[in-house]
């Protein structure tokens, strides 16, 4: 599994959660992350996640830090669970840095009430597919929020890549797992 | 899913890890997960990790908190992928307890250098199965490790209880968070 | 899963069997069964059925109790099974009203030639779905048939209702069904 | 999908519900079902139903006519689905013979309160299993049955052939049936 | 596993590649493949290798003999072992008709550098499918080919019709190679 | 995926085709070949193929190049696909030797009517299985066979190599293959 850091910026409008974006994008083939800054503003219409829509939520942040990822498997459920690891990581990662206010809720990070992340996963004709925006700056969200720059996280799109790295090292090491146990009765 | 909590000690020799084992025993029918304390003590002809058997290592623990959970489904790596996900919701209850010391690494949970856990997945006939145990005493241990004790978690039971609220309650969210997107191009 | 009878009428042109329908409209999460009643005319673009495009068959009733379920697993063939038994528990709850003279064959209801059903299952992106169509009225079909009224079936509804309490029923007993046993050599 | 009837007895003792049973008695290659009539006894050791092992219930009957079907696809809960149509199916065959007073409840039949049938479902190293027994003679039955003689099924093998004939049937139809469909949004 | 040989000429332009090509157009139910020639034109926004839609890559050939198969099965990966298998198959025919002179790499067929083939798999939202086309004439094509003609085939069609007796005959085969073996440990 | 070329004899008596072989022996974890040489004995109670052991058939080489393929992946049917595909691989690379004079017929390579190799797949516990013998010699065989010597191979390993390079090459590039293409209606 593979993954890049984009430094140019790039702004989320939903679009982007489609199939064979990292590659068409970034020449990235197979399971793989991409990684950007941008702002974050979705439409009803690109909305995947039908309880937002039904609910006339609005998803609006004016920079996050987005991650893309595909799994090139059709058991969506099962990337909703890696989807879950990945919110833990990123936790785990702000740990790292001496941010040890954050908890899950969820495919949801945050500082008592203050939302710092927005993810759905969902699925493409030939793959499966998460997003998740951690806001940087918290101004103008729709809802209370904190973002990475109220957790004092300097270098954001660094931050992002020590996300990735580990992410991907674990979906190896699932990988691996998987293939050294012998059965049971 | 289904949990129940032993009240009695139950020493855990492998020979847990089977296919109904909840069913069996405690009646709980369909995905399901038992709680228990007892000492760990598994042989090399129960072992399930043949990476440990090659190493020739050995699991032994005075005192553990045992998870044992069954998923009926076949797909050791989704499983494998939910043991990550068991792990990183132990620790973040142990955070909810105060404890903000401990690092996930894979499968493991560590106090610096000190190993909290063992945990293994497999595959049955008919069913995915997960151990984790937590040391409650770092007594006697092969390797260097910590324990519920050290950590001052006073009620282990109740503490392996809320663990398995949160697990199975992920478990159904994950459930439905598949049931409420649409599909993307 | 969970059911839901709609007591105002709601004419079914083929744009029900959709993905979400019955979470869009009726807040059912998870899979799901809608019932209600109300014409049925599926024009030709909207045919799902190849087999009827081909011989340009078409399907018009002019009152119907309509089945729309849901199962958010990708088998479109385990789910043809289910369409099946659901034919099948359609026929046996008309028994337990006195009618004794239906055949089913395959996933058609019969009184001697003339028919009572119409029943389609097929894909969605993120889920298999079903429609079943029961004639309430025998006027103006295209082929012969036979209707709810014709078998003195007073209440339709409630006999809609009765059915999706009994194919609910059986989902989640042949889910746990498959939680009981050993396996075999 | 192949069927083949004995006609020779041969007593079931829960060793014939094993992988390759048909292949290698009597060279059915590939999904197939072998009809035979004997005893029915099954030991504890080799019942594969647990909720009957811890009830301790035995299963016994002088003279019965068995089913044993084999699917080669383990999705064991897609073959509990064909359990039940085979079961559906079972009571529209005697239908046809003018036995109108059975009804089904899950896997099993029933005159009344008196059991028709008994029917397990479960997975093999490379298969799943289906075990179908009806009673012919209600005698000596460890609990109320009914038996085909009862029911006035005269040449009890030949009405295990149209079993045989329309279940083998119906898995074509809905092999099929699921290839002539469009998908739907 | 059904095939047809199309004996009037067909151009291909990518439409072909679509569900139930072989059912609607020419009534093969289930597992199919149909054979025809004609041109081969894909333009870009047909074109379902994003690899040569990024390296802007097209496909033309005057005269090709083409495949199109498809398997009532969801995974792609599976069904692209299948289109190199097919591959293998279409150099075995031509080694019967005395050419020895052609190497497979992955889904390709070269003689030398000039390349006989063109192939692709993918999904659609019910079966996945495959394309092969092999060029009858070389002339005008984009980059150095061989085809047919060059290789002293005589009959193509025939030669079309062979290649698809045995790759059926060899899906039969596969298919009951499963359901002759007992597991191991 | 990895492989190993043994360079000690080691003979195969069907005890090889088991799962983690080639972990539990040489330390390669994941999906893996191992590539030996020596004798071919398997009894009839290590037979896999269940049409062997009823025909009695009995399998004995005095000197095999032998390939064990493990893939963690549970379905049989496209263990068996890649089976071909590496039957098609060895041809393919004697032909690079010059070996022009074999045919396939499908999991068997012969010259004219004399067998050059022995091939099964099946399942175990947490994988597939592959076993594939080529004969060196060709002597004291139960039936007409050729070996690797009457073909002129001088190096068998390293012909065993060149095969498990291709192999493995292959399955990765059909692995990615499967990543970089569009869904189609």
């Amino acid at each position: 599994m593979k993954y890049i850091v984009l430094h140019e910026p790039l702004n989320y409008d939903g679009s982007q959660l489609q199939s064979l974006f990292s590659y068409k994008n970034f020449g990235l083939m197979g399971d793989s992350m991409s990684i950007f800054r941008g702002t974050c503003r979705v439409e009803q219409n690109e909305m995947v996640d039908i309880e937002d829509v039904l609910a006339q939520d609005w998803i609006y942040s004016e920079d996050m830090l987005h991650f893309i990822v595909e799994h090139f498997e059709m058991d969506l459920e099962k990337t909703i669970i890696r989807q879950r690891l990945l919110i833990a990581t990123i936790k785990e990662e702000l740990e790292k840095l001496g941010v040890t206010t954050l908890r899950r809720s969820g495919d949801d990070l945050y500082e008592e009430d203050k939302k710092l992340s927005v993810s759905i996963s969902t699925l493409s004709p030939v793959s499966t597919l998460i997003h998740c925006g951690l806001n940087v700056s918290n101004k103008n969200t729709p809802i209370p929020t904190t973002g990475l720059e109220d957790l004092r996280i300097q270098d954001v799109l660094s931050f992002g890549e020590s996300v990735a790295k580990h992410y991907c090292a674990e979906v190896t090491s699932m990988r691996l797992a998987r293939c050294k146990v012998r059965g049971v009765q």
